[in-house]
C-alpha cells in the first residue's frame, strides 16, 4: 500500500486558497470575522477563511464561531466555561482549542460538513454537548480542528416508546432533557431513565463514550439499540434493524427523516456484521440518532447507605459485593465511596483542614466522624414490590452486616446527608449536579478522572486503592475516588482535583495521571476512557501481541476515512495521514 | 481505487502450479489423495493438490480430508450426516460444498492456513462443530472453499472461574462439553450454563451467531466477553481488556498461549473501539477463544407451562407478555410455542393424521386435545429463593388468567409431556437434543428456519403468524413455529421442516422461505440469521439509503481481507474481488 503523506503540525497540506478567490452562489461578500487561536494542521488563514465562507453556506452565519485570538485574550470567553475546550485544562488552556465552532442544524448539514472537511482536508471534533468532564470536555485531541457543535441545534427527543420502553434522542439531549420529558408527559411512573452523576451531560454522547449510571440499565452502551450515523464519506447509516427500511416510510423524504423500522430500536443486531460498537469511542462517524431503551417502574425502590467504618475494610466489603453483584441481589449499579469523595460533595478542603498536605488516615478518621459515615461508604437500592426488596435487603444486610461496625441507613433517617439525598435520585434515575461540587475540593477546582478496571477482588481492590492514593499523595493530592460496580467488574474511578489556575498544580494531576497510566499497565490494570491528552498513552498499554488491535484500529481508520478528516487521534487511533509522534503532548512534567 | 480482479466461478485466477512442483521441505513424497468433488474457484486440480500439500505440511496429513468425488457418488460418506456440507441442503446436495476440510491443530495452524490461503487466493470457510442445522450446517457459501474444522482438535475447556463466573472455550466445546465440565468439577450448584434448544452445538459458534438460549443469560452474544480472533492477513487479537497484556504472561510463549489479561472476561468494552460485533455474523475474523458468561444458581427455580386454548387467543397472550418481559417478571427468555412445534417433538405426522394435505384448524384443535395442549403453548421459568418466586408467580398467573381457558402446569403434574420436561430442563441450562425430533415430522426430515424479528405486540405476532402459516400451507407445509421473547423483541422461529430426499419437497422449501424473506420485508420485518442459500436475499433488504449498510460491509471487509479469502459472501457480504452476480444460487422455484 502507498503511504500516505502526513499530516503533522509543520506541515501545510494543499497550497493556500486566497478568500478572495471564494465567492457565495448569491455573491454576498464573505464575512466571517475573526483571527483564529489556532488554525487546522497545515491550513493558512485564507485557505480557512474561504473553509468557514463554506461551512457558512452550509449552516448559516449564525452558526459558525470563529475561536477569536483577541477576543481570548482579552475575556476568556469561550475558553472558560463554554463548549469548545476543556474547561478542565491540564496544558494551557489554549492547547486543546479548536480553530471554530460549527453547530450543524440537521443531518443533510453534518453530510456537507463531512464532505467539505474531506474537500479541505481539514480534522473534525464532534461534540454532543461538551459536557465530557474530565475527560477532555469537547475539546479536539488535534487543536486546530473544528469542532462540531452536535448538541446547540439538534436537540430534541423524537420519540418515547412506552410500549417498547425506549426513547430516540439527538445529540443535544441531556438527561435532564429526557428526564423532564418523561415527567412532563406523565410517562415518569411508567419509565425511567438511566442517569450518571451529573445530569447536565448529552444522552447520546455519554452512551456513545460508554458512561456509565446506576439504576439496574447502567451500562448505557449495553442498553442502546439501534443508531443513525454520518459516516467520514458524508454517506447516512442506520444500524442493527433500522437499516430494514420501513414499509411506511414515505419516500419524498430524505432519509435522515424518514421513519424508522418499526424493530430498529427493540432489537440491537439486524442481520450480518453487527458494526454499532466501531462507532463507540471510535473516530468513524458522528452519531446523529440513538436508540436508548427505558428502564421500566420496577414497582418499588429503595435506597440505601451501608457506612463502612474502617480503611482495611474496603477488602472485606468488595469481596463481599462480588457474589451479591454477580448474582443480582444487588440489582443495579452500587458504588463504594471513599469518604473524601462524600466529604468534597459537602463542603471544600477548607472547611475541613487548614493543612495543605495530604489529609492524614487519623484526619480522614475524624472527617468520617464528623460526617457520620465510614471511611467508605456503599450506595445501593432495592428494586421491586416489597417482598422482593425484603430477600434482597435480608441477605444485603446479613452479608455487609458481618463487616463489623457496618451501619445501614434509609435516606429518611439521614436527611441532612447530601449525598445519600442524592444518591436516592440518581439510583432512580432523576438526574442532578449536585455531584459536581466535590471539584470545589480546591480552589479554582478543575480535575481528571483516571479510570481503571478492576475486578470484583478484596485483593484487587485494596491494590488499585494502595497504588492510587500513594501516589496521589506523592503528588500533594489527597485521594478522592470510588468503586461503581459493574455486572463482573469495577469501574475504579480517581478524581483528580487540582487547581486550574495554578500551573504547578495541573503539571502535578498531569504528572500522576501519567505515572498512574504506567503504573498500572504494569499490574495489568487499563483504563476505560480517559482524557485527551492521554489518549496515546492508554492506547499504547493494549499492546498485546505487537500492538494487533491498534494495528486493526488504524486499517479500519484509513478504510472509512481516508484523508483522516474525522476526529484523528480520537482514543489513540491516527488515520495513516498522520504521523502520530508529531501530534504528542507536550509534557511539562 | 484500481477496481479489482473478479473471482467468478469459470474464471481462473493465476496460473497452474504442477504438483510434482512441489516438494515438502523434507524431501517426502506427497500423498493427499482424492479427486475432489468440487475445487475453488478459478483453481486447477494441479495447483490445487500443491495448496493440499502445502496444507498438511501446516496441519499434518491426518487433518485434512478431500471431499472425495468418487467417495460421495459410493456411500453418501461426507455428505450425509457428516461436518463439511449441509446436512439439510434444499439445493443438490453438491452445492454447498467444500473441495476440502482441513482441521487446524492450534492458533499457529489457523494463523498458517489464513496465509496460504492469501497466497493461494483459495476462500475459507470456519466451522466450529458444524451443527449451525436449519442455516446451512458446515457448508460454505462458495462452493470449492476450504472448510476449516476448527472444533475438531481446539476443542477444550480452558477456564471456569467461579468468582468471576465465566468459562473461557475453544471453537469445539459444545453446550454439552460445557454443561459437563461443571457437572463433573461439581460447579452446577454454582454455576449454569445457557443452552439452546440443541446442546450439541458449539459455544463459540453459536455466541459468534448470535443463537439464543432461555435462561436470563439468552442473549447469548451480549453475555460473551474477551475473544481471540485470527484475522484474514493471519495476525492475531485478542479483544476489550484482552488486548492488555497480563503482566504474568511468559514473554517466551507464543501471543495464543500467554495468559489473559486477568479482566478479560469481566469487562468487555475495553478502550478505543469496541471491536467485537463486526467478528459476530461476519467474515472478518476467525474467532479462536471466546469468554462467556455463566450464570449463578439463582438460589431456587421452577419451570411451568400455560397453556392457552384458542388460536385466536395469541393476540391477547403477546400483549400479556409484552410488559412483563419488559419489566422482568418474566426473567427469562420463555417461548411461545404453536402446537404442532410440541406434537412434532412427540411424535412424526403420521402419528396425528393420514392427511397429506396440512393440517386444519379443526384438526390441530384435536391434536391439542390429544395432547392436552393449547394452540399455544406458554413455556417459561421463575428464578430466585420462594418469597421471589411467589411475586413473580402470582403476577404471571393474574396476568395470564385473564386468557380464557388457560391453565397452568408445574413440570411434576405433567410428567409424560416431554415438552415441558425437557424445557424444565433447557431453562436451566440442562443441555439435550431431545427437540431436535420436530424434524422427523416428515420422513427424511430436513429443516430450514425462517426467522423474522418481531414486536412484542399482539398485532405483529398474529400478523407474522397469519403470513408465514397461509404462505406454508400454499407451498404444502404445516405451520410449525415459536416465538422466543427477547428483552424488547421476538425472535419468530418458523421451521420449515422438508423432506431432503424428494426434490420436490426441497425446491417448495426453497421457494416458500425466499416468498417469505419478501413478504416479510414489504412488512418491515427483517430475519436475524438464515441459511447460505438466503443471505444475499436478506442482506439486500437491509436497504436503507441505497444499501448503505451494506456498502460499509464490504468497505470494512476489503481494508481487513484485500483479497477475500475469508469466507466470501457470508450474511451477504461479499468482498470486491467477488462478482456478487456470478455466485447466485441456482433457484430451482
Amino acid at each position: 500500500m502507498k503511504e500516505p503523506e502526513k499530516v503533522t503540525p509543520e506541515e501545510t497540506v494543499g497550497g493556500p486558497t486566497p478568500a478572495s478567490a471564494y465567492r457565495r452562489p448569491n455573491g454576498s461578500a464573505p464575512q466571517i470575522a475573526g483571527d483564529p487561536l489556532c488554525l487546522p494542521p497545515g491550513v493558512d488563514s485564507s485557505t480557512f477563511k474561504t473553509f468557514t465562507l463554506r461551512l457558512a453556506d452550509i449552516v448559516g452565519q449564525e452558526n459558525i464561531t470563529i475561536i477569536d485570538k483577541a477576543d481570548e485574550l482579552r475575556q476568556d470567553s469561550y475558553l472558560n466555561p463554554s463548549k469548545v475546550h476543556d474547561m478542565f485544562y491540564i496544558l494551557e488552556k489554549e492547547y486543546f482549542v479548536a480553530s471554530c465552532v460549527v453547530a450543524p442544524r440537521n443531518v443533510p448539514d453534518v453530510q456537507a460538513i463531512m464532505r467539505l472537511c474531506n474537500e479541505f482536508i481539514i480534522p473534525a471534533w464532534p461534540f454532543s454537548i461538551g459536557r465530557n468532564v474530565g475527560y477532555g470536555g469537547s475539546a479536539p485531541r488535534v487543536p486546530g480542528s473544528i469542532g462540531i457543535d452536535m448538541g446547540r441545534n439538534m436537540n430534541k427527543v423524537l420519540e418515547v416508546n412506552v410500549d417498547g420502553a425506549y426513547a430516540l434522542v439527538e445529540p443535544g439531549v441531556t438527561f435532564f432533557d429526557l428526564h423532564d420529558y418523561l415527567v412532563k408527559n406523565n410517562l415518569r411512573d411508567h419509565l425511567w431513565c438511566d442517569v450518571p452523576d451529573l445530569g447536565g451531560g448529552s444522552v447520546l454522547g455519554n452512551t456513545v463514550e460508554r458512561g456509565v449510571g446506576y439504576t439496574p440499565y447502567g451500562d448505557h452502551w449495553m442498553m442502546h439499540c439501534g443508531m443513525e450515523i454520518v459516516l467520514p464519506d458524508g454517506s447516512l447509516i442506520r444500524t442493527g434493524m433500522g437499516a430494514l427500511p420501513d414499509p411506511d416510510a414515505d419516500p419524498s423524504l430524505p432519509p435522515h427523516e424518514q421513519s424508522w423500522n418499526k424493530c430498529a430500536h427493540l432489537f440491537n443486531y439486524g442481520f450480518g456484521p453487527y458494526n454499532d460498537g466501531i462507532f463507540s469511542q471510535g473516530s468513524l462517524g458522528i452519531v446523529t440518532k440513538l436508540g436508548i431503551w427505558l428502564m421500566t417502574n420496577p414497582g418499588g425502590y429503595q435506597s440505601y447507605l451501608i457506612t463502612i467504618p474502617r480503611d482495611e475494610d474496603l477488602h472485606q466489603a468488595v469481596e463481599i459485593i462480588r457474589p451479591l453483584r454477580v448474582g443480582m441481589i444487588l440489582q443495579n449499579v452500587p458504588t463504594l465511596r471513599h469518604v473524601l469523595l462524600d466529604a468534597a460533595v459537602m463542603g471544600d478542603r477548607k472547611t475541613y483542614t487548614s493543612s495543605t498536605k495530604p489529609l492524614t488516615d487519623p484526619e480522614i478518621d475524624a472527617i468520617a466522624e464528623k460526617l457520620n459515615l465510614g471511611r467508605w461508604n456503599f450506595y445501593g437500592a432495592l428494586y421491586g414490590p416489597p417482598p422482593v426488596r425484603d430477600v434482597m435487603w435480608q441477605v444485603v444486610k446479613a452479608s455487609f452486616g458481618k463487616i463489623k461496625g457496618a451501619k445501614f441507613y434509609f435516606p429518611e433517617e439521614m436527611p441532612d446527608n447530601l449525598v445519600l439525598q442524592t444518591r436516592h435520585d440518581t439510583l432512580q434515575g432523576i438526574p442532578s449536579v449536585t455531584e459536581l461540587r466535590w471539584v470545589d475540593w480546591l480552589p479554582n477546582g478543575a480535575h481528571l478522572f483516571f479510570s481503571p478496571i478492576a475486578k470484583v477482588s478484596g485483593d484487587d481492590a485494596v491494590a488499585q486503592y494502595e497504588l492510587t492514593r500513594r501516589r496521589s499523595e506523592e503528588f500533594g493530592f489527597d485521594f478522592i475516588g470510588t468503586f461503581v460496580v459493574g455486572m463482573r467488574e469495577m469501574h475504579h474511578i480517581v478524581c483528580i482535583v487540582f487547581d486550574r489556575k495554578d500551573p504547578d498544580s495541573r503539571r502535578r494531576a498531569h504528572k500522576l495521571i501519567s505515572i498512574l497510566v504506567d503504573d498500572a499497565a504494569k499490574q495489568g490494570w487499563g483504563e476505560y476512557r480517559t482524557h485527551l491528552a492521554l489518549m496515546d498513552q492508554i492506547a499504547s498499554t493494549y499492546s498485546f501481541n505487537d500492538n494487533a488491535m491498534s494495528k486493526l484500529n488504524q486499517k479500519i481508520k484509513d478504510a472509512l476515512d481516508p484523508k483522516g478528516i474525522l476526529a484523528p487521534g480520537k482514543n489513540g487511533v491516527w488515520p495513516s495521514s498522520y504521523d502520530k509522534e508529531a501530534w504528542k503532548v507536550p509534557f511539562r512534567g
